[in-house]
């Protein structure tokens, strides 16, 4: 941490004002790190994936998440100190002070937890009120009309959601495919105190992936059958079970561990990616959690965990099958259908109930919303409505955020037999969601080392911030120049390059390997003679010499190709 | 626009709910320009000008917008509707309907003009009130206490502005350095209506340069001084010249057409930086606002116009003198020492008033807040605050939101022969931003071209959101086959490629052409012969054939080294 601040990877924000919790700054060499993250993800999620990225805002207007279910369901408990009026996460103080874990509590479970375990007040001491829901959605008015209310969003996955009917036909109407959007998201944490892993402001990475629920396989499964995942399924979770199994995808699917082979595709390539970002396979396992700690929209979800040494086991990526559940609550709250048309083989006769709004009596009774009502209708369910008219004399229509009585005189309902020539359905969804700003984090943490004394950031060499620096070996003698001429070269081939003549050369080389700057370039005084500079590898602090017109395409290899240090010197 | 909908370049944002005003969708060919638009800024100005790159929360707590001024002046005129109610911005109205600029213009002299002019409501010609400011900040509240108001940011400067002090120290304590961020933006347009051009959450790409008043030279303005500007200055705007005059940035600096050296380097690397993005030098200029134009902070401000058919002539990017403004406000409302140390060649002995705080009678008076305020008197200037005593017998200290009275008895004031080694300032600030989105969108223009009654996206090649499409001639007899292992070979290299059988090769080169593909593959008979495939160029819809094994040097060639097409056909 101290290391971050001071060579400019993050901060928090708002220093000079006391500091905001739950905001980080990053810095010069932070922002290049999480770009190269980012772009790393792109680069192996949507581009080898084929899938499409979009990027849509981050605010929207209220019926989004009020669709969503996330102005009903984005809450977490709070607790406010009865003395010093201080308010905290409920849960979180139970987890800390107690060592329990409580998700998925009621807030009745809380509070008794709270009171026997004498949960108390970390900043006074005091007693605590009994707990509340907050809502952590942050809020604000779009326009200028008060009753306009927006909100902040707290992942990026409604974008791609609201947008299914344009995207589908972007993907030229036909399942499964994917969408991949990066942005940030907003969530109103009530007192986050765990610096990078727990933030109000945050940048989400996330796929929804659409696929036909009655024909669920995965084509790339095969590719990666035998590839081990690290598991804790519910399964083993509540038969106590608390190291986590090694399994192939194989096993994983078989044993109904995973229950998505999409899902599972992605968990692998998860795996990888975390792999490639400088966390070994075996820091990393996933778990699956408990229906009671599943967020609302979910059938399963596994968290992708990673030991860290000051936060403990942190998620960096959640893999949930959220079924139809979003394209579903935003059809009824729009009224558009967004349902996918799947062919039959063959046509096929059926008997089905056709039931068509009454256009007169829904005018009568509603107004101006007769014709979202009349859509709404189009979109239920037949069978449902016409029990619930049989039945209860009456049927409850959700929709608009609203809920209608519709009663047997605003429709008609017939038998027809038609020719079907294929149905209507709403796709599943598979979504790997990663948080770019703890994968960051964890790619610091893991290149950390010390070598004699001295720290080396060990991160991958195509994750570098800076990627060569360039020194004259002293400040004089035309070295200088002939540094700049090289620094100049090597810039416009297009590598990030440090320039750096102040102090001795071995301080010099010490702070590019704090930074995890992979190579160093170096003018003495024999590249005077026969343009040759020396080139410094910053794991093994090998040295080799090489000819300055050799240095693009020596770099090209080391960073695109990965060849190792010690055979560049066959380039020169 | 249709094209850009139905290709999936962008939309209007939340469709299924009606669409919401001022915010736009990327779609995935739209996504992927945006972010090479964006990453070429980042190397052109970051990258290649050695500058560091910053990333900082777009919230932000209320007192960073108090302190810059936003809280305050960061409004527009809106207007209400008698008749209906609507809201409107009472400027916009009066340039649309009666043809008038009048930025700048007071209240009373907006409302004294709409009723000469009689505007009306654009949508039931109603009558309208007079117009109030109304502050587009969009306001939240941060964390589980309603007083903590938080503000979404409506510029990336101050995330930069309230960092001065770690960055400086991250610039190794030396001027003249340069900071940037890319980042969403989002600012509570009363009642956008101009599509793209004017959103309510943007991206801004914005360098904050401080540089030493007193030494305002910039080093590298002889490298281009002899480039050609198309410029409005001042001067022959009130002259009542409306066409631009083109100078050299030697002319310009010369006749004082651009006040700081800085702005016309930046200036000139912006002329550059959009012709880049397709659009020619003559069909931009640089147009200075007038003082009653310009932002609270700006001392001159430039504007990068460029003609656009739909929107007209539209700001680009903004090339404002921020003075030391924006430093001087965060470090009065903060307390923090904002100011730099500028070491003399020899040390000066100077007459100097030193005014000390009287902590015991200020904790008399300010209680909690007297150590703040003894900080804010030690960066007051003392010649001021002791005029203000002997002529007043108060001083209205400024700082942290407030204002306090401070009386003889609250300080101690001497006078002091000292020797100084150097002084401290605030550095001034050059700021170029610019709008991604509106860049994006002139790229978009620029490209349209029409060739034989089909659409040509003639986007310049590195930005094309897919690199190379890859066809086989039909899907059968094993070109399929041979054309995916192609796909998957480019796919390898690191390109963007797109895989397409469905339909008749016209029709797949007239859809890559309308997208702005530059290059595609087509994998014909002859291939299962020889292993040479047809390479079609985008523009001329010439082609060559080539070996496959020679296609990643090709393209690689094409894109990095901006060989010809015909040239490529060396290659093979």
């Amino acid at each position: 941490m101290e290391l971050a601040r001071r060579r400019g990877f993050f901060w928090q924000s708002y220093e000079i004002y006391g500091g905001e919790s739950g905001f980080i700054d990053y810095g010069p060499l932070g922002t290049l790190l999480k770009r190269k993250i980012e772009q790393k993800w792109i680069d192996e999620f949507v581009r080898k994936e084929g899938l499409m990225l979009i990027d849509t805002p981050i605010l929207a207007p209220s019926i989004v998440f009020e669709a969503s279910g996330h102005t009903t369901y984005f809450t977490d408990p709070i607790t406010t100190c009865k003395n010093c009026g201080r308010k905290w996460r409920a849960d979180h103080l139970l987890e800390e002070q107690a060592k329990e874990s409580c998700e998925g509590l009621t807030l009745e479970e809380l509070h008794k937890k709270m009171e026997e375990k004498n949960i108390r007040c970390p900043e006074c001491k005091g007693g605590l009120e009994p707990p509340k829901f907050f809502n952590e959605l942050f809020k604000t008015t779009i326009g200028p009309y008060s009753e306009n209310v927006g909100y902040g969003r707290p992942e990026t996955a409604q974008g791609i959601f609201s947008n299914f009917k344009r995207l589908y036909e972007l993907a030229r109407g036909k399942l499964p495919f994917g969408v991949a959007q990066v942005g940030r998201c907003v969530r109103n944490e009530i007192s986050p105190r765990q610096g990078p892993i727990r933030l109000r402001e945050l940048t989400i990475m996330e796929i929804e992936f659409f696929f036909d629920p009655e024909n669920p396989k995965c084509e790339k499964i095969f590719g990666v059958k035998d590839e081990k995942l690290r598991l804790l399924p519910e399964k083993l979770l509540l038969e106590g079970v608390t190291e986590p199994v090694e399994v192939t995808v194989k096993e994983a699917l078989e044993k109904g561990y995973i229950k998505s082979e999409w899902n599972a595709y992605f968990m692998v390539k998860a795996k990888k990616f975390v792999e490639m970002l400088g966390v070994p396979a075996e820091k990393q396992f996933f778990k699956e959690k408990l229906p009671n700690e599943r967020a609302h929209y979910s059938t399963q979800t596994y968290d992708q965990l990673v030991e860290l040494s000051r936060w403990g086991a942190v998620e960096l990526s959640g893999h949930a099958w959220r079924s139809n559940y979003d394209l579903k609550m935003h059809m009824v709250y729009s009224g558009e259908d967004l349902r996918v048309f799947i062919p039959y083989d063959n046509p096929q006769k059926v008997k089905k109930l056709v039931v068509e709004p009454n256009k007169k009596s829904l005018a009568k009774d509603f107004g101006e919303e007769a014709l979202r009502v009349a859509r709404l209708i189009i979109l239920s369910q037949p069978e449902i409505l016409a029990e619930a008219l049989k039945n209860d004399g009456f049927y409850s229509l959700r929709g608009n955020g609203k809920t209608y009585k519709i009663t047997p005189n605003h429709v008609n309902i017939r038998e027809e037999i038609v020719e079907e020539k294929g149905k209507r359905i709403l796709p599943n969804v598979a979504e790997p969601s990663f948080g770019l700003d703890r994968l960051f984090y964890a790619a610091l943490e893991y290149a950390y080392s010390e070598k004699e004394g001295r720290v080396v950031l060990r991160l991958p060499r195509d994750l570098a911030p800076i990627e060569v620096a360039v020194f004259p070996l002293m400040s004089r003698d035309g070295l200088p120049e002939k540094a700049k001429e090289v620094y100049g070269m090597l810039l416009s081939h297009g590598f990030v390059v440090e320039y750096d003549e102040s102090g001795s050369i071995g301080r010099r080389y010490a702070r590019m390997d704090e930074v995890g700057t992979p190579l160093a370039v170096t003018v003495d005084y024999q590249t005077l003679q026969d343009n040759t500079v020396t080139l410094r590898d910053r794991d093994t602090w090998e040295q080799i010499r090489i000819k300055i017109e050799k240095l693009p395409l020596a770099l090209e290899k080391y960073f695109k190709e990965k060849l190792e240090f010690k055979d560049l010197v066959k380039i020169s």
